[in-house]
């Protein structure tokens, strides 16, 4: 990413932190890898396999920890350092630096095509978008941008900063906190699935339940978050959800935790706070789950957690001829086990007998 | 939920039947759960252990089973009570009821943002939301809703009483029953997955058949059920589908069967009545599962199954280092099994050499 | 699927190529699957295990391998036999044919309702759907159909004769190759998963690479490909991707590789040419995968696959409480193994203590 507009490096600096070691005004234009880096550009060393490749990299400047300054000083490397406590978060928020820098300026107003409720209330530094549509009593706070093609339902609030991407859909009734994302396709609010069994029958239980979410939240692209059947279902502060994930209704998620992609997270689960969920994982119903819990890819929590820690569960591959043998084993394991029994017995009497 | 309209309770059991005992008179404004009701809300009693807790609620009104009036009425609980057959169905049958009390008034009509083809016929009942696209051909039917951005592909049935939330698509040359709840982001009748190989490279196959859906069938936020390729993927009546559902093409899927969240059905699956499929559970192409199959969640469905009853296929979640520990043998289990077998041999001829 | 308008037979072949033995005359409707085929339609034989039935049908005409010819000549069949190499593929081609004499004639253009910037380059052989919001700078090639709905980010160039169905979002800064097909709910170009975490909190980093797609790629409903953080996500010639997708940013995924229904693929892996992936397969992040590996379907790829070959990692499905037993050994195999390890030893010591 190389943007327009650059930056001094004693700039970077005075709003970012971090000690600066070297040409306090050579200007930057953006950041790279390592690899990728050269004389426009910053980069950053964060995982300390890649030292090596560091001391030989071309940036104008690199962002590294206190420990690699020793290191960095006797490579051949010839830019600056930046010295910080936390390079990949220092990373992070220099990557922004640049992305405000170089974002398009918009202005605040409502296109003309957007279809909004005389009753709604929408500040006017918002941004409403294209073929947008805003139902009645909706609230949309300062600073909002609301893309195109996006739908907000009757009675839901939209709080300060936030900027949903084109085509989301908020429905009735929610409250979203301040400096919300919310990607394309994320559907908010849809009704949970909650349904009585009367002689083979489904009978709808109405979902009159809203979605809560907290200040700073993400939800990625098609990502679905549904109503409460009575209560509210609720997403504390500074989650994060990637793409493709399910949150059941009466969910209630703590603050910080992030889930990645394709997450499955069955209705009424509480999840504690600063938990992370890998990709695929899936979280049965009505289960609590601890703070500091950490899920890897693909596992299927079937029982609640209460010890914080890496919880694992699925299959390992395996050429699908071994893959054959130890799953025709696995169906049969209690054979197995009572071959291992039978043994036991026999050589228990055998030693038993022994003089 | 508190609703601003009530409900005597001795209308609530005019409508809805069961055996009232207490203040006929008694006005209720909603339903909460056992917990949160006080003397504007009834409850109800469905899971027995809950019974000591039905015994403290403070609802006006309490629904519950023959068995537990005995109980209710030994118990400190003053309110009414309404016993019923079935507490779970009752409760959703009564939460409906509020629900249609307290639903918005809305106007018949097409807003003028909406596109409609002059080819289109929608009866005057239908309700057709902003910045809705609806092609030639197609046949809204009466009391139909729906919402904004929907986009309704030509020569497509919409049956009288359905309800397309937001932002839902239904393409060409689908029919929809009665009483349809579709969610927003649900995709119905896109391409089946259809192409054949011809070295290397992938030859589309296009998809000429459609989408055929009876009565009362829901279908839930991001759920996408695709087109036939020659003949119709099929939906029968009163199938309930969660979120982020994939059904393939060709799929027949019987009355009453229900889905949770995540499921994925490859194409040409049949699938019988009353079945129903945990969140996440996987269905490969071309089974056919029989009636009054339960598939547990997380489970990968590999082969037809015929008789009823309930089917499980996960890893067990375990503790990272534990799961490191199963998984490793796992990969051998073939090792482990043969080290069994020569211990048998070894065993069996160690006894046969005894005296 | 019966067309109106029909082909005769030596046409088809003219187009196609094979050999035809028969009336070259008959016309044909369409494609029907050997059961339902009749005078007005032809078939295809390309599964041996439906030789029998190919001798009954009653089709006009049927696509064969050469080595079938004698057979059906010999078997009741009375119409005409096309011998080809490749029958399915020869089928996809001729239902291509149907497809393309059925379409409706649509007149390029942009609708009215669409709202497209100034500053954006439409061809004029383009078709621009009702509702769509094409933004700045977007390059919109020949032949291009864009429906309802759809979303187009600035500075994003779609190829020559690609087809975005109804409620496609591409985000900004994208290049999609020739004759893509999107289909409804697709999000491309969404931001990538990626944070750092800073004493517990999740800082953003912008998502500032973009998405390039080849040439003949199509993507299925509510399928997401997410751009790359510094750099391109890439998706190269002839990839199929089925519904509910999730690709990660930075992926590359080689040509002609075809992924099935609700495939995940977390950031940054690195996926050959020629590869199959069955539907809901993981791909853990960072992983390289070789060309012409295939994943069965429900596995976890969770580390990288340097060899060719089919690869499968899903638990086998059980009766529920079968599952119960071998789930309940499966948490306890290191135990299983201990004890065999503990027999080996009392048998080592018994077999070397044996006269």
């Amino acid at each position: 990413m190389l943007s327009l507009n650059g930056i001094r490096l004693s700039d970077l600096v005075d709003h970012l932190g971090g000690q600066l070691i070297g040409n306090a005004d050579h200007v930057v234009y953006g950041i790279a890898p390592l690899e990728h880096a050269d004389a426009n550009s910053i980069t950053f060393l964060s995982n300390p396999k890649l030292r090596k490749k560091a001391g030989e990299t071309l940036a104008a400047a690199i962002i590294i920890k206190t420990g690699d300054a020793e290191f960095m000083q006797q490579s051949p490397y010839q830019g600056a350092l930046i010295v910080v406590d936390n390079p990949y978060a220092y990373f992070a928020r220099a990557a922004q630096r640049f992305d405000t820098l170089n974002q398009q300026p918009r202005s605040p107003g409502i296109h003309p095509t957007a279809v909004v409720d005389a009753r709604a209330q929408v500040a006017a530094s918002a941004i409403i978008g294209p073929l947008v549509c805003i139902e009645a009593d909706v609230v949309i706070e300062d600073d909002v941008q609301i893309d195109a093609g996006c739908f907000i339902g009757r009675e839901t609030t939209i709080g300060a900063g936030s900027h949903l991407k084109p085509n989301v859909t908020v429905h009735h009734g929610c409250r979203i906190g301040r400096r919300a994302i919310f990607y394309s396709g994320a559907i908010i609010g849809s009704d949970g699935f909650g349904f009585a069994n009367e002689n083979g029958r489904w009978i709808k239980i109405p979902q009159t339940g809203g979605v809560r979410i907290g200040d700073d939240v993400e939800i990625g692209a098609n990502t679905c978050v549904d109503r409460g059947a009575l209560t509210d279902t609720i997403i504390e502060d500074g989650v994060k959800l990637d793409n493709q994930i399910q949150i059941g209704h009466n969910c209630h998620i703590g603050a910080h935790t992030a889930m990645a992609g394709c997450v499955g997270v069955a209705g009424s689960a509480v999840i504690g706070k600063h938990c992370t969920f890998g990709g695929a994982a899936m979280v049965l119903g009505h289960l609590t789950i601890a703070d500091h819990v950490h899920i890897s890819s693909g596992s299927m929590v079937s029982r609640s957690i209460s010890d914080a820690g890496q919880y694992t569960g699925f299959y390992p591959l395996a050429k699908n001829a071994d893959w054959e043998r130890s799953a025709a084993i696995v169906r049969n394991l209690d054979g197995l086990r009572d071959k291992v029994r039978a043994l036991e017995k026999i050589v228990q009497k055998l030693t038993d007998t022994e003089p």
